[in-house]
């Protein structure tokens, strides 16, 4: 049974608690690092010991949140998580918590309601818009570090204050952080004004194989597990191509298909303009999101995974 | 004699006068029409006879500002510039305003100082942030569709919030025009998220084409006569392309050259990162610029060319 909570009463809850271990979602992206590092440094500078734990390796790109890994250091006693809709995104390294998560720290519409608390701001963002009360409500002292880690979140999950989601609170909280520090160029250059040269060689292979799809409304692309052999891209090489071809000229619908490690696994994730939902495409196949930018996991060979998510594609079309 | 002023000293002069007419720069851009939509649509509201000119026909992309085209609609008694930097840049059609300039609006630490009142805030981002003061000063109504006019200001000339001229103020009005119900999304999509069939085609030729140098420091890209007959771009799908590949890890100089109309001219167009001086390339090849965005024009073969601006960066390269 999932108690919902307001940012006020969340920082009561973490106020009292110690031993707090703080969970990410598996290939975590800016936003779940970011907040989580904010809200792990504000709770050690409070004398608490408290430590962050994701499925994956955190990909040196956020080497500079500096975020302390749990490695058994202290017992847990007191379990977060922070931008994780469902527990299924906690990946295979943290199933242990996947029913033992106290609070849920979110602003995905689709949360799956796991936590025994669920702070959720579905109108927010990103994670870190939410964290960044949380800090204010608990009087934590925001860093130029901390605010270095929530303007992170803040960047990556709204494409720099471009996506349909910001708001005003948005951008006043944009002003905020860089008055308390938030190194703005040097965080924009990482994440915007810099590719790397196998994201380049997979724009390249993505320019070379978009296939188009009801008169041209839906660009999909499917990474072969031989081109990911070959380029052997990082996750954050991947960041942003699934959402490039939904700003080409009319498309409304992007969708990249990219395999898992366990063979005949894909992972999908969607990208709409305004009149499609992605997360009613991604729910049809099990997954779930946003309504512009969702994404689901499924099983198959390359040739059926593009089949389903057509058809869900196509009925969508045709409503 | 040119006399700086404040905001509020601008709105002061700007309350006193009627039938204004507010000069663009040449080759308009989002800021300056934006900006001058905005002052225009304001001192109508009040009841004052106001319209824009500019030395080009305002680009169809700008025709929901609905900018009031001077026409002859009543005798000119008052003339401002906004976001003019200096008289050449009026362009020939409106030289008869050249030396009639009585207030420029500008946020050009170049401005050159043409005007007889100046109201110049030089670590502004964007015109339209000093418009939005200085409406705000002349207590001007800012309805929905004024604040759409600044806001394509704010974020045309700041990359949407990306470069590293943004403050916290920036976000500030950002926030403001927001609640004001300036369209975030629609401007957005319109500036940022729409790629043209014939640019994603450029861009799909440039990843297949470009040219590395000097430990891939240095990537070129040479548009042939061919490619440029096949695609038949406009202007506009050209914006951009040769910056970027200078967001490629490595390449400190990106280098494009595309045909002229004449057989054998070619333009360059050379844009720098931090240790390379742009407009130095430029004009060894008898051209111009920015420290960071330079071009030139250079008559010869592709291959001469080349070769020209080649050896060029070398000497850059080894200094």
């Amino acid at each position: 049974m999932t108690t919902k909570i307001d940012i006020n009463a969340a920082a009561r809850l973490l106020l009292e608690k110690d031993n707090i271990i703080i969970l990410c979602h598996k290939n975590p992206d800016g936003d779940t690092l970011g907040s989580a590092a904010a809200l792990c440094h504000a709770l050690t500078a409070m004398g608490k010991k408290c430590a962050v734990a994701c499925h994956n390796r955190i990909p040196s790109k956020y080497d500079y949140l500096e975020i302390p890994v749990y490695d058994n250091q202290f017992d847990v006693e007191y379990v977060v998580s922070v931008d994780v809709a469902g527990v299924n995104l906690l990946g295979d390294n943290l199933m242990e918590y996947a029913h033992k998560v106290d609070l849920c720290i979110d602003h995905h519409g689709s949360n799956g309601n796991y936590a025994n608390y669920l702070c959720l701001y579905a109108d927010y963002p990103a994670a870190a818009q939410v964290m960044y009360e949380l800090l204010v409500a608990m009087n934590a002292d925001i860093t130029p570090h901390i605010a270095d880690c929530l303007y992170t979140g803040l960047i990556t999950d709204t494409g720099c204050f471009k996506y349909s989601s910001t708001t005003p609170l948005t951008h006043e909280i944009g002003a905020r952080l860089m008055e308390l520090g938030a190194q703005h160029t040097m965080l924009v250059e990482r994440f915007f004004m810099s590719k790397s040269r196998k994201a380049v060689q997979l724009e390249k292979f993505m320019l070379n194989n978009l296939e188009y799809y009801f008169d041209d409304r839906c660009a999909l692309l499917a990474l072969t597990r031989e081109v990911m052999m070959e380029i052997q891209p990082d996750p954050t090489d991947l960041d942003g191509l699934s959402s490039m071809p939904r700003n080409f000229e009319g498309v409304d619908i992007s969708i990249l298909i990219r395999p898992l490690k366990e063979e005949g696994n894909y992972k999908l994730s969607i990208r709409t303009g305004e009149t499609v939902d992605a997360c009613a495409l991604a729910s049809a196949l099990g997954g779930g999101g946003h309504i512009r930018a969702a994404g689901c996991e499924v099983v198959g060979s390359i040739e059926t995974v593009k089949k389903a998510i057509l058809k869900e594609v196509e009925n969508a079309l045709c409503q």
